[in-house]
């Protein structure tokens, strides 16, 4: 197998704004040439598979500029400075859904678009759950709702589903909470 | 429930590179007040997952930068402009892999970054393959080669395979090829 790696030769950054940090390097190619990447650095992120005693998974309603559209999607979100991603998944499930979850468990990870981020977001399937009405912060435009593992799974197949990062953890739920993948 | 739209007040081109287009909206939020949103306008792309015979997948090795890490993935490609998704995979298989398809089927869509890209990537399901070495563009740092499916599931499980629109694909494969999702 041949050494694919590209070698950072300057790095600058070309935007920083509030949510985006947009860089653009020279790199040296395999085979010495030079090239351009453009990318974001991005802090990381969690998403949340939280799963209540009946069966059913949390899911939230959100509208997203970038692709004008209200998306269902898991609890996630970024990870603070320093902050271990566990407790990221603790902290940002209680403020979008009000859930507290006794049990976490990291299932895997993904990078979302390798081609211009280096954002990854770590799993966590979500259990033993416990409403806390009163740390739900309500400042965010999202609501959220329940629905079963079957009516997720059906919703990915029927293209209502299209956030990447779930319908990874979705598909992941469904083998860890069949026994397929413990 | 709430409408949850946001609407545009105004838009700016903040960064405009080789591959990267990054804008800065000013939006109206849905109780009025304003807010910011940046993100990326990409073409779209196309991912493919081609089954040989054997039942194998071609999957493809590449290093990528903003991540620093060679990545395990099926092969995918940028829809030029004005072009049908599916002719984009047809094209892009073949360059990256040199195999044609004579059974293309769209499985799906994914959306890998909504909360900062425009992005969509289209699901093909590629099938009747056949190889033509010449028409293998060589000028790209990618390797091909053939996984099972069952290999590729337990390469998600273990972390080596941590691409969204793989893994998305390559569990959407499983359904597809086992007849549960036709």
């Amino acid at each position: 197998m041949r050494d694919l790696r590209e070698k950072q030769l300057r790095s600058e950054k070309v935007f920083s704004g509030v949510l985006l940090h947009v860089y653009k390097d020279e790199v040296e190619l395999p085979d010495g040439r030079a090239s351009v990447r453009e990318y974001i650095k991005h802090p990381g992120a969690a998403v949340m598979i939280p799963i209540l005693p009946n069966g059913n998974l949390v899911m939230e309603r959100q509208f997203r500029y970038p692709v004008g559209e209200e998306m269902w999607e898991l609890p996630a979100g970024k990870i603070d400075e320093g902050e271990d991603p566990v407790e990221s998944a603790r902290r940002e499930l209680l403020e979008e859904t009000g859930y507290g979850a006794k049990k976490l468990t990291a299932l895997g990870k993904l990078h979302p678009g390798i081609g211009y981020s280096n954002e990854v977001i770590y799993i966590y399937a979500a259990e033993d759950l416990t409403f806390h009405a009163e740390q739900q912060e309500h400042d965010e435009f999202i609501e959220t709702f329940e629905l079963s593992l079957d009516k997720a799974l059906g919703a990915i197949r029927s293209g209502k589903i299209t956030d990447a990062k779930t319908m990874v953890s979705i598909f992941w739920a469904e083998k860890y909470l069949n026994g397929e993948w413990k």
